[in-house]
């Protein structure tokens, strides 16, 4: 099973070797990471994506709670949450092929972000099921080189899971 | 300055750890961090942004190359490339304001991936200009929640910066 945890930090370097060491020593797998700035510079924001059973991610949750550095974390699987992540996927295309993933990108509501003389850039974000459905789709003609940003996820509704808005 | 370095590691528990200690030690922050999967089940991609001079980052990437578990370093800051960042944006909006923030997502081809009674969820990828752009157009009505995947990179054309296919 796939939870995410969504969880905000101080921004400073020696605070990603903690939260990686905790996971690390523990022997969590992480599944997906991504790290970036919010609209506080001082704090980062992880969204972490682990695989594992309830009880194995409640106790990541615990741990994490205990680290200095860890300003809060949320378990978000359970909530309605909208989940995306972003793929720039190059495939093989020449003149003949182009035309059939043009289609496939329109399927997708994929964008086109780079034409080479034989090869194309797709851009597209969707959830997992969408992004695999993509890539087995373009598989067939393929693919050179792809790099995904890992899942982000926001609570549904009005709601703020963490805040992180200096206006809130 | 902002660099760019796309890494690929053994996809394995202590590997996160052991890079984000080598940043931590060397005191180099790390600005934006994605790790996820590739085709192949054993290897991950991180696409690391790293703020510091050229000389920085040129260390940063051959300590990088040391380690065991970090199979390819590439720093694609100068090669020409697609850079693309996924951002979700909770905002305020009553139903007064829901149509003037439809029509700012129009204008940068973004989502409204979901509707609450008072607010909306936006989803929009583009590069840092862009994302920034659209983050100060919807700042007056509030932004509630923000969450960035931190960015990704693909080198234009058919040169493969990193293979990861194991169909190449």
């Amino acid at each position: 099973m796939k939870s995410t945890l969504s969880v905000l930090v101080e921004n400073h370097p020696g605070v990603l070797a903690r939260v990686a060491g905790l996971f690390s020593r523990r022997g969590f797998n992480i599944d997906s990471l991504a790290v970036s700035t919010t609209d506080n510079p001082t704090i980062s924001r992880m969204t972490i994506v682990v695989d594992g059973d309830e009880a194995v991610v409640e106790q990541v949750a615990k741990q994490l709670r205990k680290l200095v550095c860890v300003t809060k974390v949320l378990d978000i699987t359970n909530e309605p949450h909208v989940e995306r992540e972003l793929v720039l996927i190059k495939v093989n295309a020449d003149a003949q092929a182009r035309g059939e993933i043009m289609q496939i990108a329109d399927i997708f509501r994929a964008k086109i972000v780079d034409v080479g003389r034989r090869t194309l850039i797709i851009e597209v974000t969707g959830d997992k099921g969408k992004i695999d459905a993509i890539e087995t789709a373009l598989k067939p003609y393929g693919i050179k080189e792809m790099v995904r940003t890992g899942q982000i996820a926001l609570v549904r509704g009005s709601r703020t899971a963490i805040i992180n808005s200096k206006e809130d």
